[in-house]
């Protein structure tokens, strides 16, 4: 009877969308595609001039029934798309951070892709776990853990915030959460009073300790001790920590290792948030920032923001992490997870699902070797350090912050006839011009209660001549600006 | 002095690892590999037969100072990653559900990863936000909300739970969240009771009502009222129910309609999981299974699974998941967001930064066309229903549950000689042996007590003779293993 079957199987041919030499062709045109995009990048307004709704007008509201040509949705991208980026690879982009690429990220994410294994479990992919196991050494966080690709900070955040908690709860046996507290600076990124609020945590118990201009902004291991010692006054229970690395606003450093010390006296998770400066930390100029980093317990960065690639966190003991975060459904068990000889990723993060992303950040050491990486970034900093220079040469502007790596945080002076106020407004309004331009883009920030612009070097493609042309335009905005007050 | 800086920078070139040219040259070796990695996928064992460990003694574990060419990178590729992966893209991959890929979902990441924008607000890639809000409209999912791509279904399933959770305590002001209780089958995926415990639901309080096999494994809306009235009289408050469309033990259904109907008169989030059979639903003869989609909260379906893309959550209303989730720091503030003429996406999920992936889905729907898709989902339903016939013609073996989608749950039929454990046994043993051929991947699963296996058709490459091709395998092992039985 299955001969049956199988002799009256229809012979015609399946539609396959992933014929190879139909895959081959197409691939082909849109690598070119892509590399005509990246040598005219220069010419498209980096930020999109496009107006809310745009594009509803514009395309299709319906997926069409019968199929398109490539060449059909290419220009459609060309005249539909492209203008409504706000090109974050433009070597004009100089707003939040950058979110950086090459070759090398590139054609480590076409292989991830290519593959598109889910590597839940190690048997799904052995050579996908095995490869993202190797990296930490690679890098900075030696010891007894491991590290593992998250999707994004916030949820390596957020999955350390409830490693913590429920071995926190295990311990106290209460299942109150309420009498928990975690602390940063005021200086934190959001996503960590977000992750706070995800997890349960009362914004009653969430301590953003005050940080001043004075201080660059970085935490002070003695008011941390001041709050935590009122808290347990109060019969509070210390948490969790969260130290920043390179702040968003300023690309303020917490001192890891005093702030560990007051931290693991009352037996708190430590995590450092290095997002965006721990990637600096490849060069041994940079490295002390990383002193104590064996005293906590882990450590995120996000290698797209300034090493060419996608973002990781690092854990020292991933037990709790797993304790958490572990399942064991039927349909996933398999003889090497229950040797236990293995690791089964899943149980480190939110998701059951996983790409092979290590293959980028390999493909990214092995391209460019270390060398070159540290060349990339000290390059970034080599032209954030002109455009300072290029600040403080012109009396009507003044560096906020003293700079560390690749961003500048400077603004129009204060003018002693006229309230700040009236400063935070012409800052606005520079700000304003340039973006409008389309030539540059910035973006700003308060801190410490100052309206401050941020110059952020690190577009993959950026060179000295855009920054001085960046100068330049702001310079001429300046003019105007103060001419007419 | 501005011009004495000027004229002091060095004219050396700086590093540039995102040339174009480079870009072009290298990009198009890697469409190369990786159409010839296409071409050749049938010859490689479908579950890598590795050990645990085998790369770290084949790869070096420190990242190089010196750069290497992309030909021994890819060489290492080649020799050592290769034989590390169990191929989830190869035409014998009858594992789990598959991960599908298509040319015009490979494309559409290729685009994704060129612009490399990172979409947190509308400003930061106007079009990146907007071609996401076109989606759902193409798509199954009308009313006054939106859909938002999610990394996976566990984070779709977590932000909404979040918003349930936080609009519920809202109500409630006790701010005490033991009397909350979550509803879904025991059929439901695990990530469900995961990302219970992690918004701090306490497994006390998630009910897995029982499902029989009769039923088909589907939850009974019966059942429910039960379980719900049962706790209601316990002073217990009804928060969430999550209602599967086609479970990744067997694919049961469970009926929308009348279980959010009962679900609705608590005032309970209903949230459906279509992450595998969603996709089926562009299909009018499986359309049904969405009746009463319009009173649901939410859904996500992960159109990896079987429509050639990546991971999609829709919500009807959502209000509820911008207050759970918002954030408004400084940094990011600008006049659009403030305009409340946009939607930024970060507030609907749990990071901050997001990725335009919304271009595969529109490249996937506009390169093939709605007809070819729904040729696609019935092509695999078809060599599905093919394999259902060998097996049915094979007095050994049976059908475990009626087969709905491209999935065939079966077994060695139970030998009334001998026990439930024989059974299990030997329907293992087969498993083990068809894996360890390399020539076919399966998996299983056991629902109702019974171990199952598992044919998952839907590997974007699997034509009719490789159907026919693990059918025999099957049967050869069969062969031999009730020989020397």
């Amino acid at each position: 009877m299955g001969k049956n079957i199988e002799s009256n199987l229809a012979n015609t041919p399946h539609f396959n969308p992933l014929n190879p030499q139909e895959f081959r062709k197409q691939a082909h045109e849109m690598v070119d595609f892509i590399a005509d995009y990246y040598q005219n990048i220069d010419s498209y307004p980096v930020l999109s001039q496009v107006q809310p709704g745009y594009l509803r007008a514009n395309l299709p509201q319906n997926a069409p029934s019968l199929p398109e040509s490539l060449e059909t949705i290419l220009e459609d991208v060309k005249n539909q798309i492209i203008p409504g980026m706000t090109h974050w690879l433009s070597p004009n982009f100089f707003a939040f951070f950058p979110s950086t690429v090459s070759t090398a990220g590139f054609l480590g994410e076409m292989l991830c892709t290519c593959f598109n294994s889910v590597g839940f479990n190690w048997i799904a992919s052995p050579a996908a776990t095995e490869l993202e196991m190797l990296l930490p050494k690679s890098f900075m966080f030696q010891g007894t853990g491991g590290g593992v690709i998250q999707n994004t900070t916030s949820e390596a955040i957020l999955v350390t915030l409830i490693a913590a908690r429920d071995k926190a709860l295990d311990v106290d046996g209460s299942g109150n959460l309420n009498k928990f507290v975690v602390y940063a600076s005021d200086q934190t990124h959001s996503t960590f009073a977000k992750a706070c609020k995800m997890v349960g945590i009362s914004p009653r118990n969430i301590r953003l300790i005050p940080t001043t201009i004075d201080a660059g902004f970085s935490l002070s291991p003695i008011q941390l001790k001041a709050a935590v010692e009122a808290d347990m006054e109060n019969g509070l229970v210390p948490l969790y920590l969260c130290v920043t690395l390179g702040t968003t606003s300023t690309t303020a450093v917490d001192p890891i290792e005093l702030l560990a010390g007051v931290a693991k006296e009352h037996g708190m998770w430590v995590h450092v948030d290095a997002a965006y400066a721990g990637s600096a930390c490849i060069c041994p100029e940079f490295h002390h920032h990383l002193n104590g980093v064996e005293l906590v317990d882990s450590l995120s960065l996000s290698p797209h923001k300034w090493l060419l690639s996608g973002l990781d966190c690092w854990v020292k003991n991933p037990t709790a992490l797993v304790k958490a975060l572990s399942t064991n459904p039927e349909y996933l068990r398999n003889k090497q997870s229950e040797s236990d000889s293995v690791v089964d990723f899943k149980d480190w993060q939110v998701g059951t699902g996983r790409r092979f992303k290590s293959l980028r950040l390999w493909l990214i050491f092995r391209t460019y070797g270390v060398v070159n990486l540290q060349d990339h970034i000290r390059s970034d900093v080599g032209m954030a350090k002109i455009f300072e220079d290029f600040v403080r040469s012109d009396p009507r502007f003044e560096i906020v912050v003293p700079r560390e790596f690749g961003l500048v945080c400077f603004r129009l002076n204060p003018d002693e006839n006229f309230g700040s106020d009236y400063t935070e407004l012409s800052n606005q309004k520079l700000l304003d011009w340039v973006n409008s331009t389309g030539r540059v883009y910035m973006t700003h920030t308060k801190a410490g209660g100052i309206y401050v612009l941020r110059f952020a070097v690190g577009a993959t493609l950026t060179g000295d001549n855009h920054v001085v042309a960046a100068w330049k335009l702001i310079k001429e905005g300046a003019d105007a600006l103060l001419k007419t007050v």
